[in-house]
């Protein structure tokens, strides 16, 4: 059996400020990244990479994501707030760098699009702007937003409107093979990861072990 | 350029529903795995693998999952509300068929302890049962539940007590290293994959490009 150490909260709380972020950022796991893409009314666009995005539901389809007031993405919740709607678009291997890129502190007159050498893409008649190198990209529109007191930031809570994704990517049975793309993830603060399938495992039932399915 | 396939709302709410569960689940990438550990006040123990963890924040350290009360978790949300704690157990690749089997709908006097042959720990005081396979595992308080009225689901805040991490996983600049203990992520609603780093990205400033940190 392998040793365990313990880190109690009153430890953690007493790590020095970056070490306890990348810490406690671990914590929660793997996460998925993505890059949020909007639009101000004006029409200055801005591009925010984020790690907090979750499935919230199928029916309604809804996308739930925490945005920090006190870091980049603040372009993105104000421009959210006005238009009611953004993007967003799932980060492959071959623009990890760039998309990380988007995190840095660039002003509110500067679209990370430039900065970052991403390319704009508009799809439809849809305003926001979507990462046109992600092979899988949705369309988000606003539908509520809920305060979390304990720590000043914002959970959004949108639905899917429409979705684009990679030839090839959507299976047989309707589950989307992220992989395929070399689609990455994320753990901590700043470590990207490819994955490689273990398998999928047949619906769970009582009176049976799960197999894995071809 | 690779071609894109658009799927809009109006067709994704015409998917059948098992196809529209697996297509939707597949939308938000990379999720988290874990198994949650509750126990009721007549201490029947419960465990459950949720792919809905996810970091709310660093200081104080607080951790969100989402609860759908119709499916196997519903035991674990009366747990919760009933001793206000539970336990967070990140899956490694040994055991990931048992964690799955977990998802199965067993009564509320099973214990899938039992059931999917998990090893029951319990560590210091903390009431609530841990996973013994687990390489990371925490003891979460109850700080608040959310509902999300748009679906019926729940959302839990909790805030981390205490942390068990196993030799070697923590990094010297506080980054945990979840792949050397083949910690295992989802996508879709079954499919289980391990990682490989990229590596990590040096803190993004606006007047340079991330490098690759050593």
């Amino acid at each position: 059996m392998k040793k365990l150490i313990q880190i109690s909260e009153e430890e953690f709380k007493s790590f020095e400020e970056r070490y306890r972020a990348r810490f406690i950022n671990s914590l929660s796991g793997f996460k998925s990244a993505n890059l949020i893409g909007t639009v101000s009314n004006e029409g200055q666009t801005n591009v925010s990479i984020i790690s907090s995005a979750f499935h919230l539901g199928a029916n309604p389809a809804l996308i739930g994501f925490i945005i920090r007031p006190d870091v980049s993405p603040r372009h993105t919740l104000i421009n959210i707030r006005e238009t009611g709607i953004c993007t967003l678009n799932h980060i492959s291997k071959d623009f990890v760098e760039r998309a990380h890129q988007t995190s840095a502190r660039y002003s509110l007159d500067q679209s990370e699009f430039i900065e970052c050498e991403l390319d704009e893409e508009y799809l439809e008649d849809f305003k926001a702007p979507f990462v046109k190198n992600s092979p899988l990209k949705m369309a988000l529109e606003f539908v509520r937003e809920i305060p979390i007191e304990e720590n000043g930031t914002h959970m959004i809570i949108s639905k899917i409107k429409s979705v684009w994704l990679t030839a090839g990517m959507l299976q047989e049975d309707g589950f989307i093979d992220l992989e395929s793309q070399e689609v990455i993830c994320v753990s901590g603060l700043d470590s990207y990861h490819t994955t490689s399938r273990l398998g999928r495992l047949s619906y769970a039932k009582t009176d049976k072990k799960p197999t894995w399915l071809k």
